[in-house]
């Protein structure tokens, strides 16, 4: 039996890839009820509840939540599955994660976190494929069997298992994911209440590229952003110093070739890691 | 007889645009000798040459070099190409340019500028069709026979004339054009230094997306932001103010959900904006 808290984009991918890899297993899952009402959802699951015991029955447990539901639901976890071979949860930060799931003694958790998206989340968009050749982070442990069962599960839904620890995991996200994500949405409005509908119109794939995560669902981001602080504020520093810096250097042509260069190595080094 | 000074991505397209509309004018190309040589150059000129005095006969003038060459060549024009019926540019900014062609005493300017790009400049991506059904911002002039026939001539292209006044078209790109170019570069550079390849494989499309821009050619940058700094500089330091804002409210989710949503709505009238 497999059980999936959270059927957004990646719970519902969760259980469409264990159905591609295993045709009949079992798979229970809980959401709120509007959400198990999705027709993705009710195709991709056997048995689907808004009540959390309705997956005390499964072997192994994904939790594909927002970050502080995820927090949330660890403590209540050792009552309703003690003998849950694997959790396994897919949180876009990993610290905060590793010490509620340490402080509800669950033995048997794995922090792991899936390099995968879409352009919105939701379970319009799930796919069994949406893992495949995909990394998925796995969080290091001292227990190398628990890893290794982490490991197998990932496999099996089509991901590359790497496993880290959860300081850098958060580091490079920091970097990565969550720095970006906040710059294209204040960019976002910046530009919309500078530009008006009238220079929006105008406006070439360039700032839509640059703004596209704009249109995350606001509602994950919170938690995410609160449990990553300590590793996002310096960078967001850092990057409105840098803005304010070159603002007073427009018209020095070697400072701004200066900058361009390097980003345009740095974009290089980006598109040298693309996987096909 | 058409003539074109720079034969990059917009002054290549410009001449396969015009061919596919008047397949037997005659077009007289000006650039460095080794851009001369690119062989969608060669095919689409009738003559090329580095020396300015070959486009002595052109009726039409394209100047589609970066801003800062644009500006140079102006005062050389009137010498040249004293009886053209229209010279416009294609340059990134207008109000520099604009009063540049007016020192210059050339009564058949008209400023431009194509809404189109691609991926990466230079002539390997130029199309006949890239100005197709995009907007062409003309700049106003009191002499509404110039302007009609800049319209006229943009149109032929297959761009959609739109007329503006330098200041706005200047206030707009800044907001839609350069402050993300200078964000891109600027977020791409700390990313990478701060993520390592290791981190950078983990990226997903989000930060691709994101820092798309920063492999602009970084030799074109330089003239565009000297040229609209007062109304770059500004954006920049309010962006590099709001991003040290958030940084210091990471926790607070009420505030990172008004943040979110804001950047949504925005994102959302931006897409509203897009034409097939």
């Amino acid at each position: 039996v497999l059980g999936i808290v959270g059927l957004g984009l990646i719970g519902t991918s969760v259980a469409l890839a264990a159905r591609r890899r295993w045709p009949s297993v079992r798979i229970v899952g809980v959401d709120r009820p509007t959400v198990l009402l999705h027709p993705t959802v009710v195709a991709a699951l056997n048995v689907a509840s808004p009540d959390l015991r309705t997956i005390a029955d499964a072997d192994v447990l994904v939790l594909a939540a927002p970050v502080d539901v995820i927090v949330a639901t660890l403590p209540q976890l050792r009552g309703i599955v003690p003998d849950a071979e694997l959790i396994i949860d897919t949180g876009s930060t990993k610290r905060h994660i590793a010490g509620a799931a340490e402080r509800a003694g669950l033995h048997t958790f794995v922090g792991g976190h899936p390099m995968a998206g879409a352009a919105s989340g939701g379970p319009d968009l799930s796919r069994a494929d949406l893992f495949d050749n995909r990394p998925w982070l796995l969080v290091e442990s001292p227990d190398a069997a628990l890893v290794s069962r982490a490991r197998s599960f990932v496999e099996a839904l089509g991901a590359r298992a790497e496993v880290v620890d959860a300081a850098t995991h958060d580091a490079v996200m920091a970097a990565v994911s969550h720095v970006p994500q906040v710059v294209a949405s204040i960019l976002m409005t910046l530009v919309a209440d500078a530009a008006t509908d009238t220079g929006l119109a105008w406006a070439g794939n360039g700032l839509r590229d640059t703004t596209r995560l704009a249109s995350s669902p606001p509602e994950m981001w919170a938690s995410v952003l609160a449990s990553n602080a300590d590793r996002i504020a310096p960078l967001l520093t850092d990057l409105g110093t840098q803005l304010q810096t070159l603002a007073a250097h427009l018209d020095d042509a070697e400072e701004i070739e200066r900058v361009f260069r390097a980003a345009a190595a740095a974009r290089a080094r980006l598109d040298r890691t693309r996987r096909s």
